[in-house]
């Protein structure tokens, strides 16, 4: 039993703020992607390497078996999180009012998820190893792409889900019925890690490609086109909840002035979902292309309307667009990331000097692109060599 | 008979382009003014200097006795444009098709506003002498400011309106009747200069403080501050047609988009005359400034969404902002002016090193005021000493 599979990040591309007053947002995969390695061992141990977070931990299963409650005799179901495992979890790993760092969040996750897969039988001994390309914190989905990756490979190492990967396949993806189920544990692990998500990152993490989100409810989107950007952190912290708070104060300052400006974010968003099903199923054009940025630059400035811009994102801006290139942030702003648009034709030399130009400002500096597959198995040939040396380290 | 008049020019506070669709504009009274001088001379000649644009004429009252038709027995109603006379003093000045210069169109406004007073009776000797703190061609109304002055000073020197000026006053005003006469003189010589004004630029020179206007419709609104303020010009030339043109493109091109914008500039507008109005009637606050810098931020993103934004003008924002201040463009865009709006706490140490970081920048800068009196007389003694010279020469 050895299974390689990874989830890819999340960015709003538009509609972010706007969607907590009602209003469509539109998420996609950033394929910036966490890759998670399992291997069945014969140690009798259960260990969890993590390494971007420097976390590592190995238990005997003598210890796990103990946490699990007579009461659960039957396969947890995954409707709703099971509070009762959580506390013996939290005390477990030694969880003190508070202590909810990343390290820990992440170990509750993982022992979550396991424990309610396996504690009706025998506890299996296994390493699991984790790699991200995402940064964490950034707004970029790091968690759920941890818990996506998690719930999969937990699922098909307890035969819930089958390993969707033929002996000639690079990589493989599950059916629906499959990727529900991993969705739906994916979240579990997010209300530990988060307490209240919105469900977004987990499904994008799943699903990939775009998704529509409005009112709390979530629609994958069929086919969109992969989109090449540049992911740019500038690195700025900001409080989520004080950016949106920041936002709702101003709606209730100025009603006349900003409900238009959310009724005009709102038609941005199914103006660009509009153009990117167009791009799926005509010739794409520079004319797509010309609408998709001045889409980007009006949502970038109703962002700065409504208060959650920052510098450091007008930096992004200018200096990319000095370049002919078109820039917004993506998530909370007032800091954190922006994306830029790439155009097919745009030459791998303008790429190169943009994003020698964006770390020369002190930011962080990804080609990637967005729209690309949900989680996956991978044959350890469609890995790349530098990350499958660290997943091999464990 | 020696009069010196003077007129302010005119500045778009909000609704720039909203206002060509069906939106609300504020228009105010920018006090950088042209000043007029009227001398009753016994040269037999009439003169005009206006040594801004190089321009000098005089021409004998012989002369100027035949351009006067038979016809013409009648004083001159100002309720539509006399064609006749126009094109008699077309042909005049030599005006061939297109030779449609300022300098050419200065002197067929005064012409016309001096044949028309005059032409039923005795034609006066007298030198006319213009100087104006406003640049030309930059959207702020130095032509109507022009024809305003020429208007008030030809109307006293007819007796058609009375000299308002006290021996006791520095500066003095006319009564409602007569400034409507003086603002219905200035909008032929409008007519001439323009072709097809909106009348709102003559309105705000002779009304002066700020005015609504709205689907054609002008409302002087009768108090207002005075607001502190920087006029920086980038002297980026741009062509108000081609602007207005890719507004109402964009607006076909993104309805959905583009309608709430305009929606929330509207509000802008409304929202701005409401808190100008409470500051003339309640005790000024930091906080009404907050706002209005709040509107012109909120303003110069929308303007830059319709797309009449310009790297100048991003580059006066961001150069003021680094002093804490808010600026926006003004008028059509692409270019032009801008202006920044200074707080009464603002230190003047602060405001010099603005303008000099502005002018560092290559542009014009100006401190000044919005709100201020239309059109006036003034006792010699109220004219600044430097521009009492530049009239004097003549």
């Amino acid at each position: 039993m050895d299974y390689i599979v990874s989830a890819p990040g999340k960015a709003i591309l538009h509609g972010e703020h706007a969607v907590v007053h009602g209003k469509v947002a539109l998420a996609v995969s950033l394929n910036l992607r966490t890759y998670l390695r399992l291997r069945a061992t014969t140690t009798g141990k259960v260990c969890i390497n993590l390494p971007n977070i420097d976390t590592f931990f190995c238990w005997d299963l003598s210890e796990l078996q103990q946490l699990i409650a007579s009461s659960q005799g039957q396969k947890e179901e995954v409707t709703r999180l099971n509070h009762q495992l959580v506390n013996r979890l939290r005390e477990f790993v030694g969880v003190t009012n508070g202590n909810l760092d990343t390290r820990t969040m992440a170990t509750l996750a993982f022992l979550y998820i396991y424990l309610s897969l396996f504690g009706s039988g025998k506890l299996p001994s296994l390493t699991v190893s984790v790699w991200s390309e995402l940064p964490t914190g950034a707004g970029l989905g790091s968690s759920a792409a941890y818990t996506v990756c998690l719930a999969a490979a937990l699922l098909c190492a307890s035969g819930d889900v089958p390993s969707p990967l033929k002996e000639w396949d690079h990589t493989a993806r599950w059916c629906q019925e499959d990727l529900e189920l991993i969705n739906s544990w994916a979240f579990q692990g997010e209300i530990i890690i988060h307490g209240n998500p919105s469900g977004v990152d987990n499904a994008v993490g799943t699903w990939g490609g775009m998704l529509r989100f409005l009112a709390g409810k979530i629609i994958p989107l069929s086919r969109v086109p992969l989109l090449r950007i540049l992911l740019t952190n500038t690195k700025i912290p900001r409080s989520t909840k004080v950016l949106v708070a920041r936002v709702k104060d101003k709606i209730n300052k100025f009603p006349s002035i900003m409900t238009p400006v959310l009724d005009s974010v709102d038609a941005i968003s199914c103006t660009c979902e509009k153009v990117l099903s167009e791009m799926t199923c005509e010739p794409i054009t520079g004319e797509h292309y010309n609408i998709l940025e001045e889409l980007i630059d009006i949502n970038q400035h109703h962002l700065n309307v409504m208060g959650v811009g920052h510098p450091a994102l007008d930096t992004l801006c200018r200096v990319t667009l000095a370049r002919g290139l078109h820039s917004k942030l993506t998530g909370a702003g007032g800091g954190g990331c922006g994306i830029t648009l790439l155009r097919p034709e745009t030459d791998s030399c303008v790429i190169q000097s943009t994003v020698q130009d964006l770390r020369d400002c002190g930011f962080d500096c990804w080609e990637t692109s967005i729209g690309g597959p949900g989680v996956q198995q991978h044959s350890p040939l469609s890995v790349k060599e530098e990350i499958l040396e660290i997943l091999n380290q464990f």
